[in-house]
């Protein structure tokens, strides 16, 4: 029998992705499975195994944590990056490097299809599929779950998970205990940063640091995690434009998100940063959609970065049942003036000034109430 | 002597404002005072006392809790309200609803003059005279501490609150516990929303349940309290153009805005929303820079008001330990279908057409792949 | 024969939609024609006949020009409604009028099918479905410009008008005559303007004026054709990702955006027109791409019209060789007070304020200029 | 009499400055003026002597406009920079120009204070005083309109000149002529970008063409000029909140905006456009309010400059009777591909996926429908 092609299969050693694994085969296709170690709790060894029992021709297990972190979470704690106001897009930053080394093990195998495990209405799909496109134009993706005769065939057992999932949350987190189980006593950091990224995490009381960036973001998911942070119950708004429901843990991601707050306020002029914000904004939106390798995103990530330059410097936090605490922050490019802000020192500031500065603010907000009850005409 | 005219005085009872009630009788002006109750923690008896005793011509103290709570933080509810991502602008709004009432107590008794004792490189001079100025253009306003006779002469005292001040952050806070010695149970409630504005709490466990807004309001504030909610310490960028570091605690703001946030996103078309995110975060800015009484800002609230008409529902909460966390939501408006997004039920949606659809999202971004080694040349 | 239902069909009486119409029937469907006459020169009794003759089971002719006017272009201008800078949304508001009105037809007639002869490319076809979806949601599209039976057959001619629009920009335009061609006199109007739309034009060296909508906006066009107004020749991007060139003339709606963009700066607030000008570049997006009937463009068009409140007064203007020439304004509702910014009347305001305005604006900026060769830390 | 130190005086040769040169030695101080070349029609000799003749203790004049054109009109084109959707900022744009060399010179030449002849009601005192802060942190600003002991005195001729430039539009244009007079025939140029500005103009029919910044723009202020291009007569809204009437003309300036518009919209993808749009509009309000040089504006330019990179190409238009008429682009780097916009080549195009894509983006819109009717309850 011909083959009709190669297909590598973003596998996760799960039932999912293993009934796709058989199914592709039936159809003819040849087989590679992609496996990618970007951090989570797995058995890489026994996955091995049962994508080779399965039929696999190829089977490659990679480590990209390091630059899953480096590549994709540093320029997200750059961006504040949060969706609807909530989300810190956890998922959606992973796709696109899996994704992005996916296609290079198609490419360099010589495979012109891929293949995945994501369902026909979720955001997955998308964020994988569109970093294919971009990164591999002439590819073509075989999508079971919006295959017809693939999910008429699979559906009962995706019911169950799917139940599962939308009933029993507290189970669902793996990474983060319960806050009320949590300890008693907080957690002291020091986080150091320059552009904009971490370089140093410190346990102060411990003395014990970490400076590589894989290890740095380890260490806070281990001690977000003991502490209960990050846990979300949220619904939110799809790409496809459904809403649903996420139960998400990010224990790192937010000990970082509020460090880096902290720094980048302490640090970035004022107005570069509100402008910042919106990029920001405009920067979730994108990795949510799927858009990472776009060259709108290339664009928002390169001024992000541009703002960064200056974000350098300490904040130490304590981490306590659930919250992070911003205890203070030091800096060598801080804006901030003491001397200037104080009340004793009047320095350079003459008071005398808000006067003027308030009275041309109110121009406007005083012509604004004169024409309230005002009845004759101008003419220009 | 002739009298200069008569001046209404922001009083709060303190040392500072009672100087400027002194100094202003000095300088020739007829003095009356007022102090407004907007649910802080104040012996209004003894302030009327001491005010009197200084020489106040007439002495204001009125409550405004109920208006300041619906006229004021209900709009900042339904907005989000967050000054640089982090800062609940419990002060900002606080200071339009006093200055509010201080001008139309100013045209009542005939008065000329409005006087404050905010300091003169603060927000809250600017907050409290643009409201001033909006609501009563023609009014005079004397800033004592933007006067050199006066802070030349008084300066040494406030020196020395800014240094506890800016050293004491721990004893500063009044309204929340610490969280290491707060509650090892968490309170639950639920919220119920209607138009985007609370109209109910209810404790879960103890059944109590409070429905007017200054009720609901004072109830969150000390559940917020009890457990520690609400708590930040930040440098933020104030108007003119400084850097300051702010301590702040708003226990009952703060789960205002988790159960809005959710309410909110449960309710809200996706789209609706991402604008309404822009106008709330134009919305933080201008009262934080003392805009509430603004063409824009009534716009922008205006504006605001209408997206929180499908805003109702019931979220349920924890709070534990300076945690909020959702724990569910039901609304009769939501635009959350079960069904739709469900893996089990196909219902009206056919997963084929996330194929076009990603497939129609990926033109642009292979044709950009396509022109990075281009080297011909397009002519239209 | 069993009927597969009846299907109403978007007939233009062209080539292109007989062949439709025809096609429709050999699939079995019955089918009702509808066309609109939103103001094109278009012979619709030919048309009716046509339909007719090749076997419409009804025919729909129906007069839509008012309505187009009030309900679509009105907001538009409101909007200043212009996409990528340049295209003033013709085509793009006239969609949603005419889909609204067929979905109506197919309601009333039972018929569970639309039909339209948009290509499989355009803009068109969303800007169609989505109208009908919104507005029908069980409605079934049959859109054979992307069934490939039809296609492949049909695709011979169509390139011919293709390659005919692409090559001869000069003979495409209807309504404006070329400015080289256009009257050596300037024709002189006052348009008048209430609620941020017009209500009256007048030409002042003939006295003529026009009030109804219609007859206002179709005199407009007559004008602005008349003295070659509104011609653009254009690169676009599409909503679905290509770039196309668009060669449009928009006579009437290109004096209606600079007479109303002179009366909105000369009535409306400073920072409101800044907030609703960015409402307005989201209005021409969502219009541009289909979404008239959205939750958001509902939004952002209740929104837009709040703005509009005090867009009141007189623009009086000289329309000359493709170009418009504001002259002057008049309002009774503008915030221009000519004795504030006269130089010779100092009334209220206070030139030094500005000093102390300048300098407090100067204190972020000297701060920065300061931290460039700083090398000290700052703690807080 | 011991001087009060050196002032340098930003001098133009008319009367308002003359008298304040005097009147700067009248109190005291050695005057240096400063006069710059920034393009504009004006006897420099003549200026030289008269400012000899008053007492300066030294003139200079200097020849800017290489620098104007490079340093600050450039980045205005990649930026499409108009404010309030018509004003294009060419006063704007000289003001830092002027103000960045006429501190270099009071660096240089040890004077601690600097002067001008701007309004105390205006922009431009805000534009020049903001550039001076911002590089010379520590110097010293006389603005004699703002000094009242000045204004009383020298009132009445500026009266005069306000009240002639409001009541004679028609004469005050000096580079443009009355399009009513312009030629009859277009002038038909070609405009070649590399990195969103010009490097050179040909004149198609004349064979003519200009390669440096300052001939290019300096030739189309010619032609533009000549056909009458760029007029414009408008209210605008002046960064200290008054209204005000502004005549302006920028030919030059029309010309670049029109065809720069286009070259972009030819070359950047779509979704980059427009983040880079509403970075645009941030620049013009920067610009237009007198921080040119703020970390913001810097920032902002540095982003836009990126988006740029592949503005490249050639733009063919005409000017004729005031208006510009695109006809036509080329480009190495443009995004249109006509193989993929063509209705009668499929190639990699899939008409059927526009189906899907419209389906997908329809889900909202026709959940919103169901909704509108609703009266269940959902729980999540």
């Amino acid at each position: 029998i011909m083959s009709k092609g190669t297909v590598v299969l973003a596998y996760s050693g799960g039932l999912d992705t293993s009934c796709i694994l058989v199914w592709l085969k039936e159809q003819g296709y040849d087989v590679i499975t992609f496996l990618a170690n970007i951090g989570q709790d797995e058995d890489f060894e026994a996955a091995r195994k049962k994508a080779e029992s399965l039929g696999a021709k190829k089977v490659f297990i990679e480590d990209l944590r390091a630059e899953f972190v480096e590549d994709f979470i540093w320029p997200a704690v750059q961006a504040n990056a949060v969706y609807e106001d909530r989300y810190l897009l956890g998922t959606a930053v992973a796709r696109p490097c899996i994704a992005r080394r996916q296609v290079e093990i198609a490419r360099s195998e010589g495979a012109q299809f891929v293949s995945h495990g994501a369902t026909g209405k979720g955001n997955d799909q998308i964020r994988f599929e569109l970093t294919c496109y971009a990164l591999y134009p002439e590819v073509k993706i075989i999508a079971p779950w919006r295959i017809p005769e693939f999910y008429t065939r699979f559906r009962g057992r995706t019911d169950l998970m799917e139940y599962a999932q939308s009933h029993a949350p507290g189970d669902l987190y793996l990474m983060t205990k319960n806050p009320e189980d949590s300890p008693n006593v907080p957690d002291v950091l020091e986080l150091e940063f320059r552009n904009g990224v971490p370089v140093k995490v410190t346990n102060v009381k411990e003395g014990k640091s970490k400076d590589s960036p894989l290890d740095i973001f380890s260490y806070l998911n281990e001690i977000g995690g003991k502490h209960g942070v990050g846990r979300i119950d949220i619904v939110e708004n799809r790409f496809i434009g459904m809403k649903s429901r996420g139960i998400y843990e990010t224990p790192g991601g937010t000990i970082l998100l509020q460090a880096h707050l902290d720094m980048e306020t302490f640090t970035v002029d004022k107005e570069v940063r509100r402008i910042k914000q919106g990029l920001g904004i405009k920067f979730s939106e994108l990795v949510y959609n799927g858009f990472w390798y776009s060259p709108e995103c290339d664009f928002v990530r390169f001024c992000i970065a541009k703002s960064q330059e200056k974000v350098e410097g300490k904040v130490q936090l304590s981490v306590f049942k659930g919250q992070v605490y911003i205890l203070g922050r030091e800096s060598p490019k801080s804006l901030y003036n003491e001397e200037l802000v104080s009340m004793d020192v009047q320095g350079d500031y003459n008071p005398c000034d808000a006067s003027g500065f308030i009275r041309i603010n109110a121009v406007r907000l005083r012509e604004h109430h004169r024409l309230q009850g005002f009845s004759g005409s101008d003419q220009v």
